[in-house]
C-alpha cells in the first residue's frame, strides 16, 4: 500500500505475529484491511459515540465483504457480560461463521470487548483493532489482554487472543477531548517510566506539543510506545514473570476505578496517579530519588493528569481493593515499583507502615 | 497413587498434555488430585443433582486446600452466560487468585461450563474435570472444548482450554439413569464409527452388558473411546481438520436440541438419531452400504436410543438450524458422514434433494 505518511511496527510473536500501522489517512483506505480479512464476512464493532464520526468511512472502506455493525452504549460501565453478548447476537443473528472477522473500532472498551468476543465466538474467529483514542492506540493495540469487568473486580474475564492487524489512524486523535488524551498520555509516560529513559527524556520536552495534538509527534510517541509495550510482551505474552511491569500504577489505579466505579475516573487518569503512588512508594524505600519523583509529578501535571487520587477514598478503600488485584498470588501484595527512570521492578516486600504512608501523601484519608 | 482399579491413559497435547484416570474408588482419593493442583485454593462446580451424591465425598480428598463450592442448577438448558457469571461471582466473592484450580463435578454441561469460566476467569485458570456421567466421562474428558449456549446456537460461547487432568469415576455410572447412559453410548458408538471397526464389533456383543452398568466393560469401553479421541484430537488440537470427524451426527442433532430447546432431548439421545441421518445419508450416496445402516440402526436401538428424530420437526426445521451450526464454512453446509464401519469423511457435496430425502426417512415432516 502506498502511503508515505505512514509506519509499519511488526509485534513479533511467533505464528501470532501481527503489524501496527500507524499514521495518517489509514481508518478509510481499503488496503491496510485488505490483506488481514481471510473470509467474506466482517462485523465492526463500535460504539454510540464513535459510530457517528467513523463508522461511515470505515464501511467505504470495507466494500468488497459482507458488512454488518453493532454499535454498543459508550463507556467503562458497560464493559460487561450483557454487552458481550449483544455481540455474540449480532453476530448469530446475522449468521457469521468461522471466517468472519470482528473490527473493534473505537476506545479501549471496544476493543477489548470487540477481542474477547472474537476469542470466544466459535471458540475463536479473527478480529481487527482500528484504536481512536490515544490509551487504545499506545495499550490496548499491543498485548493481545482482551476482557470485560466483573462487578467486584475488572477485567476479571477474559482472554488472551492477538488481533490480525492495528490500525493507528492518529487522525482520529483530533476529535478527542483534552481528559482522553491526557489518559492517553499516562500510558505513553509509563513506557518511558518503565523501559525508556530516553524516550521519558523526550515527552519531557515534547509534552506541550503531544497534548495539543502534534500529529507528528504524536505519531512518534505512538510508536515507542508500542514498540516498548511489544519487546516487553514478546519476552511473556502470557504474564509469568517480566510482563507484571506493564501494571505499573495500575493496582493503585484499578483500586480507583473500582471504588469510584467504573468510567468515573478514566483508567488512564487512575493510572496517573496510580504511578504517582507508586513512585512515592519507591522513594520512600529508599529506591527512587525525591527528585526524581517531583520530575514525575511535573510531567503528569503538564500533561493534565492527576496526580493524588480522589479525595473520598480511605487507606482502607485501597487496601481493599488492591487485594483483590490479579496481580496478587496467593494473598501477597506484589506492586509494580521504580528502581530509576527507565527502570521499574516487581517486589512483594513492601512494610504496610510505608504503603500506608503514600496512601495517605496521596490523598487518601486515614481511615 | 495405589489403585489397582485404575488404567491411566496419557492424553498428548505437547506441554498441554494431562492424563485420564479410569476406574472405581477415584472420586474420593486425595492422591488422584495432589499431583494437578499447583495453589492453595479450589473451587468445587457442581450442581443440584450431583452435589447431594458427591459433594462432601471429594471435600475429603481435597481437605488440605481452601475449598469453596458453587452449585449450579442442573441442566443443559442452564448452559448460558448467566450461569456462567455465578461462577465468576463465587471466584470474586472468595477471592480466588491465579494460581486457583477450579473443580468441575458433574456432567458435560458442569464440565463445558466450569471450562470455560477457567478458560476466562483472569484471563485462564486450572481446571480438573471429574465428570459423572458416562457420556462425559467418555466425551468432554478429551478435546479441550469449552463453552456457553446462545438461544441462537449451542456451544457458540467458548473456549478451547485443556484440563490438568480427569478423573472418570466408573463408580458414578451406578446412579445414572438409564437414558443418560443411553446417551453416554451415543458417543461411544461413535468412536467405532468413524474410526475403530473393531472396537464396533466389540460394542455390538457388548451393548447389553454396558448398558446393564457391567463396570468393568464401561472401563474398557471409556478407555478405547477417550484414546480414539485422544488421537483425533492430537493431531488436530483447535479443529482445522481431521479432529471435525469428531462431529458426526452432531450437526443433525444440534438441529434436533436448537429446534426442540436445549434439554428436552439429551444431546446423546440427539446424536444417536443424527448418526442414524448420516448412515442413511451415507447410503443413499452410494458409499456405506444398506446392511451396515441396518446394523447401526440395530445396535443404537440395542442402546435404547433413538432411531429417528422428533415428530414435530420439518424439513425446514432441520435445514435453517443446520445452516447456522458451526460446521458450516461461507454458507457451504459442510457434513460427516461414513465411508465404512470405522472410517467418516468430510463432504459439502451433498445433493439436497438426497439430504431431504434422508431427513423424511428419519421422521422429519415434508414441510
Amino acid at each position: 500500500m502506498q502511503n508515505t505518511n505512514m509506519q509499519t511496527l511488526a509485534v513479533d510473536l511467533g505464528d501470532r505475529s501481527y503489524p501496527i500501522y500507524i499514521g495518517s489517512d489509514l481508518l478509510s483506505n481499503p488496503d491496510v484491511y485488505a490483506p488481514h480479512i481471510h473470509g467474506k464476512q466482517v462485523m465492526i464493532v463500535t460504539n454510540d459515540v464513535v459510530a457517528p464520526i467513523y463508522l461511515e468511512d470505515i464501511k467505504k472502506a470495507l466494500k468488497g465483504y459482507r458488512v454488518d455493525t453493532v454499535i454498543l452504549p459508550d463507556g467503562e460501565s458497560h464493559k460487561d457480560l450483557t454487552t458481550l453478548n449483544k455481540i455474540f447476537d449480532a453476530l448469530l443473528e446475522h449468521r457469521h461463521n468461522r471466517t468472519t472477522t470482528l473490527i473493534a473500532l473505537g476506545g479501549g472498551v471496544v476493543g477489548d470487548m470487540t477481542g474477547f468476543a472474537a476469542a470466544s465466538y466459535q471458540r475463536g474467529v479473527n478480529f481487527i483493532q482500528v484504536p481512536t483514542t490515544l490509551l487504545s492506540q499506545v495499550d490496548s493495540s499491543v498485548g493481545g489482554k482482551t476482557g470485560v469487568n466483573h462487578p467486584l473486580g475488572k477485567n476479571m474475564i477474559g482472554a488472551f487472543h492477538q488481533p490480525q492487524a492495528v490500525i493507528a489512524d492518529t487522525d482520529t486523535l483530533e476529535t478527542l477531548p483534552l481528559a482522553e488524551m491526557a489518559a492517553g498520555m499516562a500510558e505513553v509516560i509509563k513506557y518511558g517510566l518503565i523501559c525508556d529513559s530516553d524516550f521519558y527524556d523526550w515527552l519531557q520536552e515534547s509534552v506541550a506539543s503531544l497534548i495539543s495534538g502534534d500529529a507528528e509527534l504524536l505519531a512518534e510517541a505512538i510508536y515507542r510506545s508500542c514498540e516498548n509495550k511489544a519487546k516487553v510482551v514478546s519476552q511473556d505474552e502470557r504474564e509469568g514473570g517480566i510482563r507484571a511491569i506493564l501494571n505499573l500504577g495500575h493496582t493503585f489505579g484499578h483500586a480507583i476505578e473500582a471504588h469510584q466505579g467504573y468510567g468515573s475516573w478514566l483508567h488512564g487518569e487512575a493510572v496517573g496517579a496510580g504511578m504517582m503512588m507508586a513512585a512515592d512508594l519507591s522513594a520512600r524505600l529508599g529506591v527512587l530519588s525525591d527528585g526524581q519523583v517531583l520530575k514525575l509529578r511535573r510531567l503528569l501535571q503538564a500533561a493534565h493528569l492527576p496526580v493524588e487520587g480522589p479525595k473520598d477514598m480511605s487507606c482502607d478503600d485501597y487496601i481493599s481493593r488492591m487485594a483483590v488485584d490479579k496481580k496478587v498470588l496467593d494473598g501477597t501484595l506484589r506492586l509494580v515499583l521504580l528502581k530509576q527512570i527507565g527502570e521499574a521492578y516487581v517486589t512483594s516486600d513492601v512494610p504496610s507502615t510505608l504503603l500506608l504512608e503514600t496512601l495517605m501523601a496521596c490523598g487518601a484519608k486515614a481511615s
